[in-house]
């Protein structure tokens, strides 16, 4: 019998999913609380275990839910300091997104929830009522990847369409592994850190350019995974910087080229960074996926500091204290230090997480372009 | 001992949800094979029950999946059409979106998945090696909502970044209850619609427009959603129209502005559109939510057939013949037809799904603007 409400419950939700009036009293998930702490919610009153995870806790770790009369299984957690959270239920062992939450991490793979906590005093990655940029979904045939359409997410800056004589500098921003080109917007704010940053005037106007860092498929075998960053490079010279060039009002020279990202991204950036220091000025490293093999790789570059000193404007790594890959950032910035290539190193506090990445993005930009 | 390892398994994949290298080997779902059948799976060893709905079913129906000796439960159906379907998985009375797809669909509350049935002759909805338009992300402070932010996706035609003098007709395209400003881009593909039609030159370069059509929030009760659409057009008058046309090459004056929607935002057209006839020159619904007031709300135009004709260029209602909202359609048309009101009516196969909508975009796009 309750199989069949519930089942009735979920036909009914769908009929209904394009039409005029939802079904009332509705679940709601997450809730808010005003100190914070958020409850998670879900109906599943045929399950025997749901569990929590949220991106706060650590790797492994699951909250128990327990169940109500009805089915609904909730956990309230946290304060939780203002940010944002991903997280996600496992129903007896099938781990899902909150089906009730709109807000969904687009990734690769997986998929997870995500939960804004706002922030009393209006935080640098909260919407401002400031002039806002835009992002463009661009999409292109990317060639170097032997075909197929992918599309490169575009920020431009308040007043991009106005002056239509202006030029910009161009910010490189690459996501982290199993997340998409929309991570940096959707997830990141990038685009309100952005805008509040310039309503300060604690930044330069500049193009934002993200681009999808898986160029191996995801899903691919290992072995062709470590193929990835070579491809990725391909790609973003070949494809993505003449596409830019060619549809925005970007600045050239290298002075007016940044690269960035975070994890697998954060190696990117790194990687592409050092292999053109002809084409990129600034290289930020955000809880990176340092290439382990830098040391020999780029030997060059260490060997000659004045030099790189001379060509790096801005080399900035970053990586939370409790972040699984806390030890490539460290070992790297000592590897810099020992080779006398100045760089700042930003030991914080955090996780894996967008919490992290914001702001760090929030530091970076006001270093660039200047 | 199996729970443990299933948990086990989803601890290993969120942990390295934004690392490196994926784990081996993943499982495939959808997987499309080349007779247009489609496979769909989920790991869920614990799960008592799991059923399967796609969106070309008929509603309240649910397949059946069988459970694999490693707890993997899968159906294979079709052959389906080339197409574009939404689908969901309900385990044990829960439904969720499939965990290993990446293509979710962005709804107001629920969610679903995405699987693209590629045609073997390129569709008209389907991506080609052609120029292609952008989708740009605008962010602006909702005045007429009282406040808080709000995104409207608006597409600018291959080359618009170019030709910077070049002013451009406007389409406003409104979504379906319990969707987003992105569904008629992610879901739709409009934009690879109108580039299509552009490379052979079948449409008017034209800037489309898509807004949030949830004015009222999608959760509020049922008294407020009967509020939605007055408060919808107050919003695309007084925030959304502004907008576009200080940021974008817009032209202006009534012969040059269209308004179209599917399900609940193809009410809004006809709402809206009537109300403005001063504004707009042609008017699309789209499996619509037909106001039910049509008849007395309208009856000023109803009853000066030559005035509305002359001032209609064109007025489009397609409708599927297997729609729950067929029947609003067809009296719709009916007492146009019985005031000698000019249109076209479209009554085609299809249920209330994007498969219909994709091809009634296609119809509609040419016929403005010209």
């Amino acid at each position: 019998m309750r199989k069949t409400f519930a089942l009735f419950f979920w036909f009914a939700l769908l009929a209904f999913s394009q039409a005029p009036a939802p079904q009332q009293p509705l679940l709601v998930s997450p809730e808010i609380h005003a100190d914070h702490r958020v409850t998670f919610r879900i109906q599943a009153p045929q399950a025997d275990m749901v569990t929590f995870f949220g991106d706060w806790m650590p790797v492994g770790k699951q909250e128990k839910m327990t169940k109500d009369e009805q089915g609904v299984w909730s956990v309230t957690l946290g304060p939780l300091p203002p940010s944002i959270y991903l997280y996600s239920f496992t129903v007896d062992g099938v781990t899902m997104a909150d089906p009730v939450n709109p807000r969904i991490k687009l990734r690769s793979r997986t998929s997870a929830s995500m939960v804004e906590v706002p922030s009393d005093s209006p935080a640098l990655w909260q919407e401002r009522d400031v002039p806002h940029g835009m992002v463009a979904i661009n999409w292109h045939t990317a060639k170097a990847l032997g075909g197929g359409t992918r599309a490169v997410w575009v920020y431009t800056p308040p007043g991009y369409e106005k002056d239509t004589s202006r030029r910009y500098p161009v910010l490189y921003l690459f996501h982290g592994s199993n997340d998409t080109a929309a991570g940096w917007t959707l997830a990141g704010n990038a685009n309100f850190i952005l805008d509040n940053l310039l309503a300060e005037k604690k930044a330069v106007p500049m193009i934002v350019v993200m681009p999808y860092g898986h160029a191996v498929p995801f899903t691919a075998p290992r072995d062709q995974q470590a193929k990835n960053t070579a491809l990725f490079e391909e790609y973003v010279l070949k494809d993505v910087k003449p596409l830019v060039e060619s549809k925005f009002r970007t600045m050239t020279g290298r002075e007016h080229r940044a690269i960035a990202g975070l994890s697998m991204g954060g190696g990117q950036a790194i990687t592409i960074g050092f292999n053109h220091l002809d084409l990129f000025s600034s290289v930020a490293a955000m809880s990176a996926a340092v290439p382990a093999d830098f040391e020999t790789r780029f030997a060059q570059a260490l060997r000659a500091p004045d030099k790189t000193n001379a060509q790096l404007k801005t080399l900035w790594i970053g990586c939370g204290k409790q972040d699984f890959l806390f030890d490539r950032s460290e070992k790297f910035s000592a590897l810099l230090t020992a080779n006398q290539i100045r760089h700042t190193f930003r030991p914080t506090e955090g996780l894996h997480t967008y919490t992290v990445w914001r702001q760090y993005l929030g530091e970076v930009l006001p270093l660039l372009f200047r």
